[in-house]
């Protein structure tokens, strides 16, 4: 009779539990960030740069956390952030995820590096409709991955622009982290990735090969022509860049270091977003990611501009804890933390958490 | 024969020695704050970026702390604060602290959690006349528990608005801490709470059957109408919420974020301070609360602006250890130590401690 | 034989050691200060919030560290702070140190507080001929004590004027320190000192008895009068205090807290001490102490404004490590540590270490 | 058959296992800074107060890390600093560090204070043909030393102004470091230095006797008319004195404090770069070294103004870690890193690298 195993009754308990309970190979994979993890860090800290002014007495009878985000409907304004290799966590990998976040009504967005085929996972999850996608190398092949998503019932698509090539992953080199046997991106595997000529002279494999496999805003914004849901660039840092997307018919933005997954040394995540918003107007859906822990963050978020934000590791961490229990049971966490920061704040509905809620500490 | 205890000598020793003599459960309810604790820590630490410039060679004869507030007077600028279930920290329970505080003239604010019945503290202490009270649910059960209390002596009424559900109290849970069977609320035992219909749908309990037992301004304008006693609005962190609640007849308002214990990331009281005090006016009686562990602490929030400062924790740690001598002695230190930090600052009266006092520091 | 002693090689090596070597009552005693230390740390953290910019190539033949003071001169601009009770670090007390200033041609303050008789100690050293004194209670008592002083040979008075009374001396208490009964103020054991009626109703023993005994400005304006020497005063933190001590006729000021031993949450003295210069102007002459501990800290001191500073806890370490050899090497390493700085930074003279060598960080 | 060393992985490990395997004496010699350390801890963290802000889908193709300096070309915009005393670390001393170098194709600058012939090191090295030096004492044998360094190939001279003595180097003294007798500054050896006549009265070593053997601005003018090679002026960091080493014909200047091992206390180089790249124009060849432990801190430094970087403590790693294998492994995590912080960000050539690029933190 196996032994009951109790779930972590806090989010906290699931963040330490996760960082113990995983494999030092899992753990620099997962955990740690590019570098000196400063940027990882930075994320979370610059939460601590800004307060929530709570409102008393306000009337707040029949609010929610409810919201709507390009036509869609979202149960509380945060989604699962896509990321790799679900089965390094667990044996059912993303299906345990779908499974989750379906028990929740979040939605959740699927990664090109999706350890479980498309269509399972599709198919496990109402809510896990959004794909994100890497560039492959040419708009042949990248358009192709955006079909086959579109053709799964994927209807929007996250195109992910801020990892051309990998960041400095000394912890991952550090625990000698490599990939089992047995758990690979399987929905890329019919694709063909460029091969590189041998370098010449002072060639750089960089600079002389791997650029020259990389989309430009051009190629974007055919991808943006040629499918026919809605695309957004996830990985945004710059109100320029994110004026740019808007220009080019791109449906949103996702403002995001990538978790400070690659470069270490950019900006948190929350420090550029009100910039990015103030540029691109106050309708066009910017979303932003990183550093996330908390349903007050998601809050400080939203106040400081995002429509909605993605939460990475928290899930992560779920997952590897308890499977689709753990990642319903931390989604339910951070939905009545959310409702409870809404609720004593004075907020009755997602319009209200407007920028005077919060303000800056010096 | 009972072994001699030793009472600690300091403050700082109090603090220590409760911490450490607390059960898991205690400590996590009485001195852990909501979610991460990070507002209970600003209360504190915001004091680190206020320095006194103290004055040489000022004629101080003939000073004194005493002051008065709402026509009564106060022989030092402090009361004790309310907080809940004194009898989980000494069997005598809030007549202990009353007991304390009478011994040395400090007003005692009995909390509507009091796990003493109200007449038996009333008679206990003749400087414990406050009363704190939440909103019942609705109009007529909250006339009904401040009518109770004006009835049994409290001439002063606190109203706290910044609670209106419990915070993320993860600390607790972590602790598993509960109330044992023998400590209760036993005033508010008489008083019908609400009963809510099962949720139907997508309804929160939180948005569509809370929310609705709320008060909102009319209902505590209502309210003040309605009693004969001054009616203070304890956690207040917002100006315009201090000018409504000076416009809607309170007799003050007390600065609080409920010592951190309710919404984490909400500011450190003392950083809000001034800009309430701005608003309403020096003559407004605004009281604050948050953070005071030192003599010198108390001078700084008077010099920012509060007419006089409520004690939380200290007043814990004090009742904690040495039940009603360890209160007395806890405020005989701040009284002291305020005392001192008067005379070393050159002030000789209360209305010395003006803001040209304090510096903020960068 | 004994056993050889190695002395420190360096000036941590005499903090160190002496913190080590220190029983726990002399640790409280000498090391700590007031309150919860905060006061204290901020004088040396301040000196980290300003750099100094080196000039380089600059012609430095023939330069020095001397400077002149009062119309005395000083080999190098710093003096022994007076601190109480040098016989509890060493048999020979005031002595010792001032043996070892001797021999360093650095001028020592002689403490009222001195546990050596006075003429003992002045004639051991030329360079110890300024006198530190207390408001003894009365004009009477004080200029007694002043008369004594300078009959016994010394020059220049500082009247410490930031102590009326003890400060919150935690440490000490919960060390349980007390003087020894051979140590004791020797030169003021003749002097009575106030004796106080009992107190009646609700007086405080601070404001209706000490206060009365306390100097104002017209006291100290008199003293000054009487006395033929020059009155330095020591304590001031306000410039608006320093432009009142150079308008009755003091000689200098000395901008200090007290080493952080009195009012916690004083500011540092580094801090205060540019508007205070500013406000008295460029030629009065200011003093300051308190976080002085390398060479370079007395470089940054007089950038910002001091003619010179005094020295305290560095000296205690030295003499509780090494009577007055440690002193004296204590004093050396300041100074060589001092020219040292001023060559890199590329000042010949003291007056080249102007207010542009230094600039505050963020 | 000897154990296979396994050699670090990252950057980070180089550092780490330095530090452990050095002996405490040449811990103290190459890892400490002056005084406590202050300066040379703000070099690195002054990085921690600049984000890199990269910019998304910008074409890349072809870029390259080629730079070019004095007419130079650079591979990567980096140099291996001078430091001194290679064979304490290394038997094959400089050699080592040189061919290390020259496997990476990056620059090295050997130091006044080579532990290797000089005629040595530059066969050994196609790529260290920059050679540092000290003023001498004098014109004629400083004018000798640039000679002998421009006779034996080295085409760019460094003169380093920033320590005309020691600094204050406790750590070294507590570990009792001293040179070994079979290691030595053996390119020196022919040359005279200065010797001292016996102090009078109170003269001052410093002053008196060093001080008249230090340059001015006029020595160093006519050093530079005399010799027929590029000069820089390494150790500048107030805006004046690069517009002075401008204006006598230096062919650039290195912003240094000396890796923080002359005067604790100067601020860190990276915060007094951007008022020197304003003061001397954005042609002029600025360099700067200092606290540069990744590649994305070439990156910043460059974006804050820098032409190039030179590298001093983490050569130091390799070369102690490894010899000639660990230099050419550090240089060439260093170049990749450096690479991906380009592509990461969006620039594909140095001169991309702009200031807008980067922000400063709060
Ligand atoms: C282990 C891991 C793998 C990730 N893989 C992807 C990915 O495949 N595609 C992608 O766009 N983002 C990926 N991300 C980034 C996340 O989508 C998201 O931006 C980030 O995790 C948000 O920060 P947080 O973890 O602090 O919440 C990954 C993140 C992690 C932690
Ligand atoms: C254990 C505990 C229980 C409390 N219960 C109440 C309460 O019943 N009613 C109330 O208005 N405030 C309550 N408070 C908040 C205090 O009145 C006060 O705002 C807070 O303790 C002040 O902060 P401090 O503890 O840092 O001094 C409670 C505080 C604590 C620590
Ligand atoms: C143990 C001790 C005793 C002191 N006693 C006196 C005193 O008797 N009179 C006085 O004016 N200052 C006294 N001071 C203060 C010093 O003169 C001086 O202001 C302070 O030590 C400077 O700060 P520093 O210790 O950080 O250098 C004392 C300081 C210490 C540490
Ligand atoms: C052990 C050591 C010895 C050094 N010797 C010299 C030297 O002989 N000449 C010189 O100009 N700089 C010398 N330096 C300073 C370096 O050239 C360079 O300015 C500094 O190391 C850069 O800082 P970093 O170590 O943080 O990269 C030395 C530095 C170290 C660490």
């Amino acid at each position: 009779m196996p032994e009951q195993i109790q779930l972590p009754r806090t989010l906290n308990e699931y963040y330490d539990r996760a960082r113990e309970s995983m494999s030092p190979q899992n753990r620099a994979y997962f955990l740690a960030g590019a570098g000196d993890g400063r940027t990882m860090s930075a994320n979370e800290s610059a939460f601590d740069h800004v307060s929530i002014t709570p409102r008393m007495l306000r009337d707040l009878g029949g609010g929610s956390t409810e919201t709507h985000l390009l036509g869609q409907r979202l149960a509380s304004p945060f989604l699962i952030a896509p990321f790799a290799y679900h089965r390094l966590l667990d044996a059912a990998g993303e299906v345990a995820t779908a499974t989750g976040s379906q028990a929740q009504s979040i939605k959740m967005i699927l990664s090109a590096q999706s350890s479980v085929d498309i269509n399972t996972v599709r198919s496990a999850g109402d809510d896990c409709d959004w794909f994100q996608l890497y560039w492959m190398g040419s708009r042949q092949t990248t358009i192709e991955l955006a079909q086959m998503a579109v053709a799964a019932g994927f209807g929007t698509l996250v195109l992910t622009v801020d990892a051309p090539v990998q960041g400095v992953r000394d912890r991952e080199i550090e625990a000698g982290f490599e990939l089992p046997h047995d758990v690979s991106a399987v929905n890329l595997a019919r694709f063909s990735r460029p091969r590189f000529a041998p370098l010449e002279g002072t060639q750089s494999i960089v600079f002389d090969r791997i650029a020259h496999t990389l989309p430009t805003w051009d190629d974007v914004a055919w991808l943006i022509a040629q499918v026919q849901v809605p695309v957004l660039l996830k990985g945004i840092l710059h109100p320029d860049d994110a004026a740019r997307a808007q220009s080019i018919g791109a449906a949103g933005v996702v403002v995001s270091n990538h978790g400070g997954r690659v470069l270490d040394r950019a900006p948190a995540t929350l420090d550029v977003l009100p910039a990015i918003v103030e540029k691109v107007g106050p309708d066009y859906p910017v979303l932003m990611d990183g550093g996330i822990r908390r349903g007050v963050d998601i809050f400080v978020a939203l106040a400081m501009g995002a429509k909605a934000v993605l939460i990475g590791r928290p899930i992560v961490c779920g997952l590897a804890v308890a499977g689709d229990l753990g990642v319903s049971h931390v989604l339910r966490l951070l939905r009545d933390e959310f409702e409870v920061a809404m609720l004593l704040s004075g907020c009755a509905t997602i319009d209200d958490i407007r920028r005077d809620m919060v303000h800056l500490k010096l």
